[in-house]
């Protein structure tokens, strides 16, 4: 190999197998590397730390890899200082762009070590006035000053506590599954639910249909009510459904208990859409008296913030949701401040989403009954991740009874369901 | 087509689709219909009846769909007498032996309607002195006069009432899914299950290994305490499970929150089956002292009945296990009597095996992650059955809270788990 | 009930379940039912005829019944005439507005009955100069004249031949499955394809990225070349990691073998999207030299129409994302022209969307590994779906192997895969 | 901690994430450790060698965690000599017997370190005349001399080459998925089948009823008649559904493509099973000309072993089936000689029954279609193991393609299936 780096890593590095990333990301961006150093500390307290020689046939391509792998927190020993370029045009990195991570950055310019304002993965880094800040290609402008290459960029693994062990420990090998100890998880949540909301944090959900479906409304609206739900990710669907159910009723032992049937086909759906298009928006719909009762009612009432983003699947939409795609990752930006700890229930697709502009320092819980759905998410978005395999409708009557004192579950009539 | 029969089913034919069912049937078997009669009632509580020609090109195909058709009810109008033939040897039935359902089943003998003790699906049926009963082509003896062909047997459809309901509707495309309400079925179980306590029948429980995993245990036993669990059918591997936690401590924040790894690799597991085998069994496990806590050890307190059926899968096992198959299928068969209710959760082996030797009139709850488990079960075992697709956890837990007044769920101390 | 209206409606009513979907819906809407008269015919291929009478408390309720049960191709005995309103404002309908099905409709206007153009579930209706043409509410000026109510609209069962029967069967029970006769299947599907070709009608294909993650990129590119991919709906997840592979190379043995590593956290996925953006749009990556292989470089170079939904978890997206779901709807609409068949792969959100506007006319074969969106698109979708419980690689090798004569799948050389 | 040991490994820890397993073991069990010396080798070939101190509170517990850390392949870096005593009663292990791994092993007897014939996990170690065996808990002998405790016994990890690199990667969060390159698997499987077939080994296969209800019935059979399936586990449910279709036909168009509908209420299934009982046995059947086709007819035409194993399940059973689970197991252990690849396909019960029993040394491929099945089975049977995502239908096609040279799939008649 012609072209070389020294590179380091601190952190838990055995227990999280950290290490073993790292050098198979060498191997398959077609690098070599040499172990120099490594201290894995005796104990089971200790940090360890590792210095590597990482090498490629050209220099581009080491480039890319000592990029690659700082998304397991590795930089080089000689950090050097970061060289900028301007954009040449809108909506365009230079071709050699830094792309980012979610972790901690920071920036050499100068002489100083300057933090990147909201860690983001995969945008770019705009210097300006001194100041670094991510930006996604998106909304990069001719002329900005874009950083590019490797050079002058530092990385910082999150501190590993025991709370993300959970997490990393099922990396190797026990999968998130349906054999957890759900109830067990789900109070853990609720204990960091109320951690969160004590330091005086924001607790972000992002919330799939399935919510209304499972019959969760109560529960998630109990929720809402209790200051549990500070802002709310979620699509067209979910509002849909929920409005539907408010303006048309679906009782229980009705409309859900029969499998969801009556969305189906879904003229009654379509005529909710319109009626709440007449209106204007949700909230005029709140306003006027039409609606009177649900989830976007409560987070409406309670003053909450809500972002609906579109997809081509949607029917309608609501005049609430964002058709442009983009515009909806601004606005879900845009609700970001202040969040510390994000729940994400069923929907993969806004979770997702919302994992790709998170920084990794924020806690993240996924609840979803597919394994994999849960896996993929708490893979990509965290260094804290907690996946829990669960029922949607389950979880929520639990957890709104955890964290709600007096919150008492719908109970149908005898004789109604069975 | 040379050969015809005509055949008459009562009921709700047109809610439960079995119309539509019985038609399938007999083109699948290669026969041909023709609808002589149809009275679908005029409103909806009215019961249907259609009178049908059934054709084929043979008299032994005939009879084939005959049998074929009786699993949804469907009768020969004009039912003629049961011929018999004795078993020319042991364990074989006559070739063309009638094949039964598990509906209510009687038996024309001598001018006289004789009913079938404890249906089964796919037995012989044998005569003895009057009388008529399943028997499983395992336990047939040389002499049997067994039931052959089609002729003087009728079955009895179960009269669908509000609670089938859900089910059938469920067959029509409305799959079960984890978009139920299931926090709503929760209840409606509990009180199923209060109600067939109050009527005097027996409860009937088929569980799987996931209760242990899922921390369900202290839900489990609480319900076996509080008189709810009459009746355990299960294998090697919960009962082992369980033990093992009960020995060697899996307390929560430790096993199973580590994703069931402890048993992995089952150094630990290999070990409590030994234990309980130089004790000889598990109610000796208990009487000596050395089982103190946990599922098995609440049943032998209570003197409640356990069956453990062995697998192929099996470590050990257990002492208690049946590991001949029949004998487990007998002992099954010998626990039945008495029991009014069966509720099966997340032991998809198990089930299946149950719902082969239950007749069609008890009730039966499926509690399972996986659709198409949950379908799979619901749809051959009953006619009266309830699928859920829940998280074993979560579900037992809230049923445990539904059934047991002073339950409180175990918690996890500060700072053990995240 | 206070209101009535006779109804009636003719097809294979046993055979397909409709009628009994028909009648829970009348239930579920709140309404009630008398059937005056059924004929299901005597002998199997013999048409049905059903005459019911639905009731409701209120005129409103009996309106939205029967808009309901259009759905299964359930008409008014006297139909009467179209009603027109004028809307009132744009993107929103009357508020009695009629929702269509996606059914081929006819509508009585001046003692005439005038087709639909373009069927498609869940619009309105818009009568200008004697013609009437589907609009989605987002497409409604103010001013158009839409109908209202349901007088004057009827819906024409498509005639259910063979090919329904696979599909209607399967949804008494038999979900599809991994169970299934794949390869049958697939053969079955590349003589639909091969007859839709034939009559010069074009085939559309709905797919996900895991077309590319499964090593199918060369299947799905000589049947693109051999013609038989004449319109590509998907999204830019498809689009960038064909393209990311294309650029930066992930041979067999490598990239995807490795189980799709490479492409998480994704430095390499953002560079490729940032490349095709300095281009302006995916063909002019082609035209300049850029991009020279591949499914979007194979679907360029052959001149065939491709629309790129946006969804908000999209990275980037490439210049040639409808960012605008709306706009994307709008274009896949546009696209669908002289379309005779739908194959969806591996893609529930594209599919859906699809299935959203497509008529129920045109065959459907949907291919996925999820029993359950297989079953939700099947259902939702056409009167001839057909669905495959298939891995994408494997379905998709098949299906080039059995459509493109020359087509040999690539090997790896020796030693390099495990 | 007052207990310690010195323990040591050797081979490719990084890679593998070995190292990381160790230590989290050790303190799930209570213990803890100190790394006393560890050298990474420098570059990517070069093989670890790490040191490290185990601590206990207790002896017992340090016995306990020395026991289970050689799963891994750590030893004590001082052996000892082994100590044995005698069982005290049949079936039942002194209380601190050595519990066996799959991995090879020597045992320090006399002086002399004795290998241990055919490894099996979850065992215990009978010394006898200077050998050493395994032997299962069911079938050890008052007065065996039985291994206890941990001294004297070491194990040695498989040579870990490139192949088993996929699966271990894999257990770095990169699931067995469905977005495998499954066709370049396929035919890495055959090219492991034929090198295996070359040295002259045996190919065990287990499968599960799959195979006939996705119509690989005749792949399979050719795989048979051409060589590649010395060894079949399965059980009841395979062999039964293959006579069925056999002596009752059912063709392609008919049977399987109405998802396997004619098996349900299983009138066939136990009249098929009867006739076989009749005979006496499958093989009695072939040779009475009654089995002229299928699976089990090619095994008994090519004189190869199959074992069927019971299950509580089993409708009948067959008369060739183990109804005793112990005896199955045994069964299947002295059809292990001279196996030198596993294929497991769809059949998780049959896999982990074998898995339980196959030494580490066998290469094993699992395939199905779920990724939990195939994770759990990858994870736990070999060092060498690789797991496919897939159909069985296509899965045996495309192998069936791959290894049998005038190999044609059954092509069904026009317009029969769709």
């Amino acid at each position: 190999m012609r072209y070389h780096e020294k590179v380091e890593v601190h952190g838990h590095l055995m227990d999280t197998g950290v290490l073993a990333r790292v050098l198979d990301d060498v191997l398959d961006y077609g690098g070599d590397y040499r172990v120099d150093h490594i201290d894995l500390g005796r104990s089971h307290d200790d940090e360890s730390h590792a210095v590597i020689t990482v090498g490629a046939e050209t220099s581009r391509r080491l480039i890319r890899i000592l990029m690659r792998i700082q998304v397991h927190g590795v930089n080089k020993v000689d950090a050097g200082t970061a060289r900028c370029e301007p954009a040449d045009r809108d909506g365009v990195f230079p071709p050699d762009f830094y792309s980012t991570t979610n972790l901690e950055t920071v920036v050499h310019l100068d002489g100083q070590w300057v933090p990147v304002e909201h860690p983001e993965m995969d945008c770019g880094l705009v210097v300006s006035h001194g100041r670094v800040r991510t930006v996604p290609v998106t909304d990069v402008r001719a002329g900005d000053q874009i950083v590019c290459g490797v050079d002058g960029v530092k990385v910082v693994l999150p501190v590993t506590d025991h709370s993300s062990r959970v997490h990393e420990s099922d990396t190797f090998g026990a999968l998130p599954s349906s054999t957890q100890p759900q109830a067990v998880l789900v109070r853990a949540i609720a204990r960091q639910i109320r951690e969160v909301k004590a330091e005086g944090a924001q607790v972000l959900w992002v919330a799939g249909q399935t919510v209304v479906s499972t019959g969760a409304t109560s529960a998630l609206v109990a929720l809402v009510e209790a200051g549990y739900v500070d802002v709310l990710f979620t699509g067209n669907a979910l509002a849909t459904l929920d409005i539907e159910a408010a303006l048309y009723g679906s009782p229980l032992g009705v409309g859900p208990l029969r499998g969801g049937r009556v969305q189906r086909g879904s003229e009654q759906h379509i005529r909710a859409i319109n009626a709440i298009r007449r209106e204007g928006s949700i909230r005029a719909a709140v306003e006027s008296g039409l609606l009177t009762e649900g989830i976007m009612h409560a987070m409406v009432k309670a003053n909450k913030t809500f972002v609906l983003a579109g997809s081509v699947r949607d029917d309608g939409p609501l005049p609430d949701v964002h058709t442009d795609v983009v515009e909806a990752q601004r606005a879900m930006r845009g609700a970001l401040r202040g969040v510390g700890y994000a729940l994400m229930v069923a929907s993969a697709q806004h979770s997702v989403a919302t994992g790709n502009i998170l920084p990794a320092s924020i806690p993240v819980a996924c609840v979803d009954v597919s394994p994999a759905t849960v896996h993929a998410l708490t893979e990509r978005t965290s260094a804290h991740a907690v996946g829990v395999v669960a029922d949607t409708g389950l979880f929520l009557e639990e957890l709104a009874t955890e964290l709600v004192p007096d919150y008492r579950p719908a109970r149908p009539g005898s004789g109604a369901i069975l």
